[in-house]
This record gives structure tokens, C-alpha cells and sequence, in this order.
């Protein structure tokens, strides 16, 4: 395995090495299609970029993440056949693709290097992530060695994703006799994720010395958004390449002596700009790959409603869109207005739904029953639920999913109606809190103005009762969101939360809003990872617990 | 840590061990009460049973499983706290127990050997799943040695759950000069799972010769149960104690050279009762722990909702179960009828609410947007989900949780209306197979007969539209449960399934549906496992995938 020792290296890294990262959206287990994709990346590279190498994401071919898929029975075959295929229909460049390499001792999380209709080298990942979104350690075994392979003279060592994210696996390779590596990444976006990246790498490079090409795929995976933002660090740790984040394409790179590293460098982008374009990435890729024809939106005239008809416009185009309003006797017309208002400025077909007349049914069927009883929070779900009915009757009748409209603030403290306006396929801003919400809406009105300034303005209500405003149930975002952040995010104690200047009485009920919660977020529509911990596929707790002072 | 080498064997096995099984029902993130509960069954063991030792189950200090409250930063000085006040306030008895053992360098899952106010070893779990329902090394590290302590002169063994399913850590054991062995579990119930155990034990007892007493905790834990089932086999391979399944006890067994082991040892139970056990168990521990006056089921006549009530009523007391038929104009009065026998057999409260009214509200809204259009499935969706309002309006005016009637069969197939008849906080027969409801059914009409013959022998139907029967849309559920079981438990592939004599167009339909209705699954409520492989925890699919020929 020690390349120096058994490949001499035929000349040194002076002449130029141009190697494409292909930030390409695959699709979960259509590996037939991925194949396709991967073929025609790999022609063009050659073609057009006269790519020495290429280089997909993490198991490309089979997509990521692909969870218990893994372990059906037709899935090794058809991994077999996609790199059979490969090999038979690219030649005159190295492809560098990450499969599962199904062995007799289990399943390896791999990556291969083909040329000429040949497999010059696979490599295996040795550090499995078992913590927060992934669980490797359930499909897969750690690999073992280090990879170092010849390309055009240069020993170029490869690895995947976790790999890079300690020192072993680089130091092995530079060890090895590797002059630059390149890592094979299906890197979920988080706040903040970009620069943490790129501080890894910077890190490694200043252990090793070596040059790293850093790819990512894109695309929207139901709780996951993938950004790309592919970028390459040269020998003395300047990026010399960074491609835009949340744009498939083939970016080519060159590697050289004289010049270290030189590709496209995408201009840096607000983080609030970045989480709007994954989000509506998200909603692209799960209307169109799930086959629905387009988008049906609960439009309240509230912010958070808004802004998802405004992503639905953005990935699908107005015309797929159909934001309908469902008034009560407790909506403002200023609401109504505002609906109306955006549906118009961003171009979708808007409907009208009153809801008056099945609130009513509904209060009757259960006047007996609930003769003597005081009117509560029941009468208030019972109108979310009567939205939702109507929302989903729509749904199927004309095909469009429903897009939930709750934000991760009301998710984590179940300021939200199981089966009212929870109902839904997808809850693009689930993990999106409602101080970012805002932030979301002013950055897309800068785009252009398609959201009415007062709902910007106007305190955020509910109206399922007379003067209703969210600040009567809970505590103002800016107090609810940082509090959230340290509980959900950070795990950290009440105490700890209080000795960071919270009010001890408002910590306690949001701590316990939160852990009752949990039933409701169990049967949450999914919707992307947007912060550090995202509900759901990463904060996995019990429904029936007791953990009441931590 | 050679027994042998460092403790002299004061003497040999030949005088009487008195080993307490303790097979409690602890409850999730209560450290508190669980090691009030620890404590009392310790001085029951010693004062009435006279035993040397009382083994608890895998983490007894803080539930199975914690999942990701394990990160809680509250969590390690409340496990402390449990550990002291056990070895303050137990003496006079050896207490084995496991607890999560918070290191620098991670967590592991541990058992510690408390007696007379010191810790006199510690153990940490070897082999750690992270498969099906398992995600151990999401929280844990695993340990490195065997551990063998000195009771009354004897060497014993400790280690942990899925430790003794592999021969490593049990020889190791035996070549530290172990005489017997005790292994500390949280296994979760499923079909065929105790014999599973004793098959196991029986394989290590043959490579080692050592005695194994088998610690199971009980009581149901959102989706999943446990059985208990504690069992002892001595060093001849015989079982000479076998706790019964799903009670809560403490159970003295005597270890001797004479006689090997002598305990109690409960007559074998027939699966399908075992099954409606471990049902009446989870539905007590989910409604008591989480709070729940009551439970309230939709009693639609058919068989399902008549199971789930009985169930209800045996674990709850037919008092705080309310059964509510939300009858149509679709609804035979043969199934209003029945709905009104089984609820007076039961004993339990029954209301009836019509959805008449409500759904002529929802078709009259939506008459305008709806015009032109065919009747279809929208329509029986929308009586659905008018029962599923309703059901929930009962629920917040009154506080009772509603148990959702599905079955695996129609889980599986998506056989079911999302915010429908899924609205619930608990599926209590979520993985169990329709051929599997009319077993139970049987069963439990041979303990009182509550639900009429005709529900048994009546083809089930929906009752959304005219005369119609689930086998309009459905193949027979004698060869749906099978093909289901095929495809979702043991992942076999549409080809394989047709080679086991099923016809290819049903295979391939019940395989897309079971494919497309994902995304309905992802929303339903929590319910214990039954099956080899149940959905939700165990069966972890994406969504957004292609896989058509798998």
C-alpha cells in the first residue's frame, strides 16, 4: 500500500493537473439514473474541460443517504451492474466514485478509481459518523487502509467525507507518499457548516502539507439539504477554488507546482441567502422527485406562510403553486388583504375557503357531548383541523402536495395542531426558527417585493380566538429563540440556560413545552436540517420520559 | 483481572446461591423513581428472599432505552446521585446494576457490583448493537474486558444484553475461572424472541459450561415492549428457571453444584397470547406514564377498533376507556350494532357522533373548487378525517388519548387516511398482521366473549362508499401478510418473492404500495414492535427513493 514503494512516480508535480468536482444531484437508489448522470459528467469533462480526473460525491451511485435501502437484496447487483457500466462506457479519464462495496463480512461505505475500463483502486471509509444525522456504524464496516494512487505521475491519496475530519487517514496518506488528496463528501448543510469545513481542512493541511479537493453533492434529501460548496485548499492552506453552494454543475480545478491550486471562486454569501436557496433546493427536489404536480399552501396572511409560498414560486415557478386561504370569523381582513396581496405579487393561483361552515358542523356534532364544558384550546384546534381537511381534500383531489407551514420555534414548544396545520408532505422551515423567519422574508423582499411590509410589522397571531397573539402563549422570539437554542441545540441544563441570563420561570416553561412536545414533532411531515440540530432524524428522544430538571 | 489469579476461591459451588432476578418495569429518564424502585426490590430481595444477590436489568438506573437523553448534560450527576444513594442506603446484599457510565473519552453502558456502600467492580458492555431497533454506538463506547467478582467464594460473570450473543465475551469469562453468569438485559419483545434467547444461551452453555441467569427488564416503551422473560440455565444446558412474560416481579432462583438451579419456571404461553400481553402492557405504560385520564378509540364495528378496545379496557379498566362510533351514511347497522355489543361487553362508555353533518359542510365548501370533478378517494378521505376531528376534539376537551386502530397490513400498504384514522397518540397494533388481529380476537373472546362472532367472520371493509370491501383494493390478507412479511421483514426482493410461488402482479403491487405510502408511515404514531421488523425505529427507509425493482 506504500505508494513511493511500489510506483515509482514518473515525474514530479510541475506539470499541470486539472481535476473536476462534480457537485452533482443524485437521487436515493435510482442508480440506473445516477449512472447516467455520472456518465455523461464524466464525458464532458474530458471533452470539454480535458479533465485528467473526475470526482463524484459519496456513494454516488447509490445516493446518500440511503439508510436500510442498503440492505435490500437487489441493491448489490445493481451497484455490480452500475460499475460494470462505468467501466465499459468511460475511458481516457481517471473517475473517481463512491459505492457500497458489498464484501462477505458486511457492507463498506467505498469509493473506487476507474480508468480504461479498469478498477486501478478502491478505498474504503474508516471513519464511520454515528452521531447527530448519520448512523454509518448500521450499514457499515470501518475500512482499514490508506489509498494512494497514480494519476498522470502524482501520487493522489483518496478518502471519504468523516475521513478528513481527524488526522489519521491524512497524516497515513502523506506517509504513503501522496502529494494531494481528494476527499468524497455528502455533507449535509448546517448554519455555519461552510467555514467549519473549510477550518478542517486548513487543519489538515497545515499537518500534512497537502493540497486537498473537497467534493460535496447538492440537492434536497427530505430532512437533509446537501450545499456542495465544493472547495479546494492548496499546500500552503489558501482556497484557490470554491464553488457556489446549492448549484449542481462540474467545476474544474487546476492543480500545479508553480501556481497550487486555480479554479472558479464563488463570492461569499450571506448565511440568510444561503439557507433561503437550500430551502428552496428542498422543495424542488421533493415535489418533483416524489411526482407531484405542485404545491398547496395554507395562506394565513401570516409571515410564516408567506415566505413558504414564496420558496414553493422560487423552486417550482407561480404557476405550480396554489396558496388558498381559509378564512374564520376570527381572521382580520388586513389578513385576508395580505394573502391576497402576496399570491397576486408572486404570481400563484389563490383560492377561498371559508372555514365557517364545518367549524360549525363540527360545534354541533359535539354540543351534546360537550354540554356544560368551557370553550378551550379545542375550539381553536378544531378550526386548524377543519383547515387541514380541506387543505388535504384539495391535495387529493388535484394531486399537489400540501407544504406545512410551521417554524422550528412552534415545532419545539408544539405551538402547532397535530392534523391541523401539521398536516402536510413537507415542512420546509421546520428547523428554520422564527427570528430567521423574518430574516428569510426581509432577504427575499430585497429580491423582489412580494411579501407586504406589515406582515413584517404586525405582531404574529394565530387567530384562532379574538385578538389572539402568539406573545400571549409564549415568550417573545427573540427571548423563545436563543433559550431553544441553548435546550435543543447545546443539551444544555435549566441551570446552565439560567446562568446565561434567562428568566428561570420562562426557561422552565419552555424546557417543559419542549419535552411535551415531543409526541406532536414524532408525526411531524419531514423538512430540512437548516441548524445544529435539526428535530427529528437528529435529536431522537423518547415520547414517554421523565426528565424534568435538566 | 484473572479471577483465579488475584482471589482465592474460598470455597467451591457445592453450598446454595440465592440469585434475585430483578425483572422490574422502570421508567425512562426517572432516575429518581427507579432507584427508589432499585432500592425497595434490594431489601425485599434480602429481607424476604434471603438472596446473596439481586441482578436488575441494563440501565435499570435511567430506563431502556435513554436514546439521546443520554447527551443531556443533566443526566451523569443524576446518575452519580442514583449510584450513592444505592451503595448508602443497601447493605447485607450484593446489588448488580446497570447505569451509564460517563467517562472522559465517552459513555459507556455499564453495570456496577455495589455491596455494603462500596463499588466492588465495574463492567462495561463489549458488544454493542447498532442495528434494528438499536443504536448503541450513537451514545456508547465499548468495553474492553471481561469482569468476575467473588460471591460468598463463587466467581461470576457479569456482562450485558447482546455481550452473551457472540461466544467472545462468555469464554473470556469462563477462562478468568467464572463458575456462572450473569447477563443484564433490555431486549425487547418480538415473535419467537424468547426461544431466540434460550437458543442462544444454550450455545453459549455448550462452549463454556457455565450457568447463565438471564436478567429482562418489562413494560412498554413507545415503540417498542419488553417481555421479561428472565430465565436461568444451568451447566448442563437445562432451564431450570423461566420467569413469566410481561409481570413485573422479583424471582429468587438457588444456584447449587447439587441440584444446578431451581426457580420458578411458568408454563409456556401461546404466541398470540403473548402478543395481546405485551398489547395490554404497552397501552397501560404509554397512557399511565404520559399522563392520560383515559383512552378514547373510534369503534367502527370492525374488528380492528373491537381488539384495540378490549385491549384498552383489560389494561386500563374499562372505566377510563371510551369508545365513539362516528357513523355515515356508508355505515352498515350491522357495525353500529356491533359497535354498541362490544362496548357493552366491555363494560366501557360509548357515545356515537355522526359525521353526517360535517362532511356535508366540507363537500359544500369545496363544492365550487370541486366542480367537474369525479368522486374518488378524496371523498372517503374526507369522512376519515371528519371521524379524525372529532375524535380529537373528545381528546382536548376531555384529556384522553386516542388509540389509532391500523394494523402492519394496512401500514404496510397505506391502507389507512393520514389525519384520519391515523390521528392518535399510540398505535397499539401498529405491527400487527390483519391474519394476526383475528388470532388476538380469538383469543381474547376465549378469555370473556366480548366481540361478536359476525365481526370475525364479516368481510372488513372501510365503509367510505357503497358495499365496499378492503379486498376491492387489496389481495386477501392470507396472501398479503405473507408477501408483506417477505418484502418488509426479511427484504427480499420482488423476484425472490414471486420464486416463492406468489403471482409477479400482486407482488409488484403490494411492493409499490408499500414503497409509496413512506411518506404516510413517517407520520403515524409510535406502537410496540411484534414483528422481526417493525416500521418506524427498525425499518428505516427514505422517502424520496426509486427502487422499483427491488
Amino acid at each position: 500500500m506504500h505508494y513511493g514503494a511500489h510506483t515509482p512516480v514518473s515525474k514530479d508535480m510541475t506539470s499541470k493537473l486539472t481535476l473536476v468536482a462534480a457537485q452533482l444531484n443524485l437521487w436515493v437508489g435510482d442508480i440506473d439514473g445516477n449512472v447516467d448522470k455520472i456518465i455523461a459528467a464524466a464525458v464532458r469533462a474530458r471533452d470539454e474541460l480535458h479533465a485528467h480526473l473526475i470526482a463524484f460525491p459519496e456513494l454516488a451511485i447509490l445516493g446518500y443517504p440511503p439508510d436500510d435501502l442498503l440492505l435490500r437484496s437487489g441493491i448489490p447487483p445493481a451497484v455490480e451492474a452500475g460499475l460494470a457500466r462505468l467501466r465499459s462506457e468511460i475511458h481516457g479519464i481517471h473517475v473517481v466514485v463512491g459505492y457500497p462495496d458489498y464484501a462477505d463480512e458486511g457492507i463498506y461505505n467505498a469509493a473506487a478509481v476507474l480508468r480504461d475500463g479498469k478498477t486501478v483502486r478502491r478505498y474504503r471509509k474508516r471513519l464511520l459518523p454515528n452521531y447527530g444525522v448519520f448512523d454509518e456504524k448500521r450499514h457499515f464496516l470501518p475500512g482499514t487502509s490508506a489509498c494512494v494512487f497514480d494519476l498522470e505521475g502524482v501520487p493522489v491519496a483518496l478518502c471519504i467525507c468523516e475521513d478528513i475530519w481527524s488526522p489519521g487517514p491524512a497524516d497515513e496518506s502523506r506517509d504513503l507518499g501522496a502529494r494531494m488528496m481528494i476527499n468524497l463528501n455528502a455533507s449535509p448543510f448546517a448554519l455555519g457548516k461552510a467555514a467549519q469545513r473549510e477550518q478542517v481542512l486548513r487543519q489538515r493541511n497545515a499537518e500534512t502539507g497537502l493540497p486537498v479537493l473537497y467534493v460535496n453533492q447538492v440537492g434536497g434529501q427530505d430532512d437533509l439539504m446537501f450545499d456542495g460548496a465544493s472547495f479546494a485548499i492548496d499546500c500552503t492552506g489558501r482556497i484557490g477554488f470554491r464553488a457556489p453552494a446549492f448549484e449542481e454543475d462540474l467545476y474544474a480545478v487546476e492543480f500545479g507546482e508553480g501556481f497550487g491550486i486555480r479554479g472558479p471562486t464563488a463570492p461569499a454569501v450571506d448565511q440568510t441567502e444561503l439557507v433561503y436557496r437550500g430551502l428552496v433546493q428542498s422543495v424542488r427536489d421533493y415535489v418533483n422527485r416524489n411526482g407531484f404536480p405542485g404545491a398547496l399552501i395554507g395562506l394565513s396572511g401570516g409571515i410564516d406562510s408567506a415566505l413558504i409560498a414564496a420558496i414553493a414560486a422560487d423552486a417550482l415557478g407561480p404557476e405550480r403553486v396554489w396558496g388558498v386561504s381559509l378564512p374564520s370569523r376570527y381572521t382580520l381582513d388586513m389578513s385576508n388583504d395580505d394573502a391576497l396581496i402576496e399570491a397576486k405579487a408572486l404570481g400563484i393561483r389563490h383560492s377561498v375557503l371559508p372555514i365557517e361552515q364545518t367549524v360549525l358542523a363540527l360545534n354541533d356534532t359535539l354540543a351534546q357531548t360537550f354540554a356544560g364544558c368551557d370553550i378551550d384550546i379545542t375550539e381553536e384546534n378544531m378550526q386548524s383541523r377543519a383547515r387541514g381537511v380541506l387543505l388535504m381534500a384539495l391535495s387529493n383531489k388535484f394531486g399537489h402536495v400540501v407544504l406545512t407551514t410551521g417554524n422550528k420555534s412552534e415545532m419545539a414548544v408544539g405551538y402547532a395542531t397535530l392534523y391541523g396545520d401539521m398536516c402536510g408532505g413537507f415542512a420546509p422551515i421546520k428547523d428554520v426558527y422564527k427570528t430567521l423567519v423574518f430574516d428569510l422574508v426581509r432577504y427575499r423582499n430585497t429580491c423582489s417585493p412580494v411579501i407586504p411590509e406589515r406582515v413584517l410589522t404586525r405582531p404574529p397571531s394565530a387567530e384562532l380566538r379574538p385578538d389572539q397573539k402568539d406573545s400571549d402563549s409564549l415568550p417573545p422570539y427573540e427571548v423563545l429563540d436563543p433559550i431553544l437554542e441553548a435546550y435543543v441545540e447545546d443539551s444544555r441544563s435549566i441551570p446552565e440556560i439560567v446562568a446565561m441570563g434567562f428568566d428561570e420561570g420562562i426557561v422552565k416553561r419552555v424546557a417543559a413545552l419542549v419535552r411535551r412536545s415531543e409526541y406532536k414533532r414524532r408525526q411531524a411531515p419531514p423538512g430540512p436540517k437548516v441548524t445544529r440540530c435539526a428535530f427529528g432524524r437528529e435529536r431522537r428522544y423518547p415520547i414517554t420520559a421523565v426528565y424534568d430538571d435538566m
